[in-house]
C-alpha cells in the first residue's frame, strides 16, 4: 500500500454530517429562552457543531489545540515576498519559546499550541512543543517543477493526520489550525485557482505586505505554475505539485479531525486551500469544519464561498499562525453551550410567540 | 444641587483620550515580532485601548463584568411587541438565576454578571445578583407624554453609575453593557432619531422580531413621539422624554466608566442609544467606548456611525442581554495582550523589512 492510498483510505473514514442531529440543534433552538433565531449566527453555528458531533446538544469543547505547521517553498527564489525564508525557521523557535501572536492569542483563548516541523528549510533546535517530521528542507520552485513528489505530499499529510491522533487521545476536544512558511500564500493561490478554476489574479493577493510590482510578479508566477501543472485534477496530484508541506499537514489535521466527528476551525487562506483538497478528498470532510475569520487574501473568500462556509470574523488580519481561528474560539464555544446550557422558555413559564 | 447637575458634574469627569499612548502603541505594533498592520482591527483595538487607559501597553482587562440594566416602557401599551410586559421580570429573576443567554454567554468569556432593576413594572424577588434601585415601575408612554422627569431620568443614571462604582472597586476591569426590557428597541429609535436627526424610517427595526404591519405600526409610534418631544435638545432633556430608565442607566455605567479610564463593550441598539446621549453629555465618553457588535437594528449601525465606533462582530445577533458585547470580550483582551505581551522582532533577531 502507498502512502498515497493510506491518505485516501484516511479520507474515506470521514464522517458525513449528521441531518438528524443539525435538526434537533433548530427545534431546541426554537425552544430556548430567547426569541426564535436572535442568536443569528451563533445558532447556525450550534446546529453545526451538533451536526459534526452527531448530537444534540453538542459536546461544549473545553481542550481547544491550535497545530501550526511550518514548511518552507522553493518558490521563495522568485521573489514573491520581502520577508527571508529563514524567519519561517525563527518564527518556528518562537512558537516553542512562547513570544509570537499565536502564543499571545492562545493564552487568551485557553487553547494549547503544537508545533509540527514538516518542511522548514533551516535548522530548528529541539522543543517539547515542537514535532519533527520533516520530509524535506521546503518544497521545490513549484513555478518549475512539481513542488512534491505525491509520496512526500502523502507523508505530510499522514504527519498532520499524527499530530491530531496524539492530540485527541490527550483529550483535546477543538482542533485550530496554524501554519508558517515564509511564501506560502503563492503555492496557496496555486491550489484555489488549480481546484476552483479562478484565475491567478482573482486568488493572489499581498500576503504578509508586497508592493504593487511585486503582486504583479507573484501573479505571473501563480500563472506560470498553473500552466506547468494544470493538468493534474486528481487532488493528492494538485497537493503534491502545487502545494507546500504545511498544506499538507493540514490536509491530514483535517481529515483525522472528520473521522473522528471533531470540529476543525480554519484560519486563513492557507488553511482554506488545505480544506479545498481535503474537500476534494472527501466532501463529507466539510461538514466539521469552521471558518474562523475572513482573510484579507482574495483566495480565501473564493474558496469559503465554494465550500460553503460563512466566516465568523472579518477583522481585516493578514498573518497566519492560527490568529484568526484562535480568536474564533470562545465563538464556537458560546455556540455550544448556548444549546447545552440555556433554559427553555417553559423552564421559565413563558409560553412562545 | 439637583440630581441632573450631579448628572452633568459625572460627565464632566470623563477623561479624553490620550493621542500619546495611543502613538506609543502604533509605534510599538511595528516593533512586535510580525508584519506591519498585520493583525488588522486587533491593533486598532489595541490602540484605543491604550488611548482609554493612558498608557502603553494598556492594562489587560482580567475581570470583565456585565451590567443589565432592566426597565419597562409605557409604550408597551401602543402594541409596538409581541411580548408582554411581564417577560421583563421574568428575565430579570433568569439573569439571577442563571440560564438566560447572557449567563451562558458570560460564563463562556469569565465574566460576572450585575442585575439592576431601575424600572421593571412587575415585582422581582431579591437576589444576591440583583441591585433594586426601581426609580419608578416603568416608564410613562413617550407616544403620549414624556417618558420620564428629568429628575427621574437621572437618578437611573446615578444607579448605573453606582453599580460600575461598586464594580471597579471590586476589582472589575472591563465593563460590558446588558439591557431588559421588553418594547425597548422603540425609545432606543426615538433616541437615535431625535440625537442624530435621522428619520423616524431610519432608525426603527424589527426588534427581536416583528411581522410588517407591527413595524409600520412601531416606525408611526416613533413618528408621533418626534413631534410630541422632537424639540427638546439638551441630551438629559432627551433622554427623559424618549428614552427608557434602563438607558438611563447605562448612560451611568458609561459615564462612570470614562470618568475611571475603564473601557465600555456596547451591546446592542440601547447601548448605541445610550451612548450617542452619553457623548452628547461629554464627548470626551467616546474614547472608552468599544462596539462589541453590529445589532440587526438598522439604528444601531447609524448611531455607530456617528460616534466613530466600527463593531467588531458582526454575527446577525438581535438578543440584547449584553449577549453581543459578550462575545467581543476575548477580543478586547487579546488586543491587550498583544502589546503586552507579544515579542518583538528584535527580541527575535529579525530585521523589520
Amino acid at each position: 500500500m502507498t502512502l498515497s492510498d493510506r491518505v485516501r483510505d484516511l479520507a474515506a473514514e470521514a464522517v458525513p454530517s449528521d441531518p438528524a442531529a443539525a435538526a434537533a440543534a433548530e427545534e431546541r433552538h426554537g425552544r430556548l429562552a430567547k426569541p426564535p433565531g436572535s442568536l443569528g449566527r451563533i445558532e447556525t453555528l450550534g446546529v453545526r457543531l451538533a451536526a459534526s458531533a452527531g448530537r444534540c446538544p453538542p459536546p461544549v469543547p473545553e481542550q481547544p489545540a491550535l497545530v501550526i505547521a511550518a514548511g518552507d517553498h522553493g518558490v521563495h527564489a522568485q521573489g514573491v515576498t520581502p520577508w527571508p525564508q529563514d524567519i519561517t525557521a525563527v518564527m518556528v523557535e518562537a512558537f516553542c519559546r512562547g513570544g509570537a501572536a499565536s502564543n499571545v492569542l492562545a493564552d487568551t483563548v485557553g487553547a494549547r499550541v503544537s508545533v509540527l516541523n514538516v518542511g522548514v528549510a533551516g535548522d530548528v533546535a529541539a522543543h517539547p512543543l515542537l514535532r519533527g517530521a520533516r520530509v524535506r528542507g521546503g518544497t521545490r520552485d513549484l513555478s518549475v517543477e512539481p513542488a512534491m513528489t505525491e509520496d512526500e505530499a502523502a507523508r505530510a499529510v499522514l504527519a498532520g493526520a499524527g499530530v491530531v491522533d496524539e492530540l485527541l487521545a490527550a483529550g483535546c476536544d477543538l482542533i485550530v489550525t496554524g501554519d508558517m512558511g515564509i511564501a506560502n500564500t503563492t503555492p496557496s493561490a496555486c491550489l484555489i485557482a488549480a481546484l476552483t478554476d479562478a484565475e491567478p489574479g482573482e486568488v493572489t493577493g499581498r500576503g504578509a505586505g508586497i508592493d504593487d510590482d511585486m503582486l504583479a510578479h507573484k501573479r505571473r508566477i501563480v500563472a506560470t505554475a498553473l500552466q506547468r501543472h494544470g493538468a493534474d485534477r486528481e487532488p493528492l496530484a494538485v497537493l503534491a505539485s502545487l502545494g507546500g508541506l504545511e498544506h499538507a499537514a493540514l490536509v491530514g489535521t483535517m481529515l483525522t479531525a472528520a473521522a473522528e466527528r471533531i470540529p476543525v476551525v480554519l484560519d486563513g487562506v492557507i488553511a482554506d486551500a488545505a480544506a479545498i483538497v481535503a474537500t476534494r478528498l472527501n466532501p463529507d470532510v466539510a461538514g466539521h469544519l469552521i471558518a474562523g475569520h475572513r482573510s484579507a487574501e482574495p483566495g480565501a473568500s473564493l474558496t469559503l464561498e465554494q465550500l460553503g462556509l460563512e466566516p465568523l470574523l472579518d477583522l481585516d488580519l493578514r498573518l497566519g499562525e492560527g490568529t484568526g481561528a484562535l480568536l474564533a474560539v470562545p465563538l464556537v464555544q458560546a455556540a455550544a453551550r448556548v444549546l447545552a446550557e440555556m433554559a427553555t422558555l417553559e423552564d421559565l413559564g413563558i409560553a412562545a410567540t
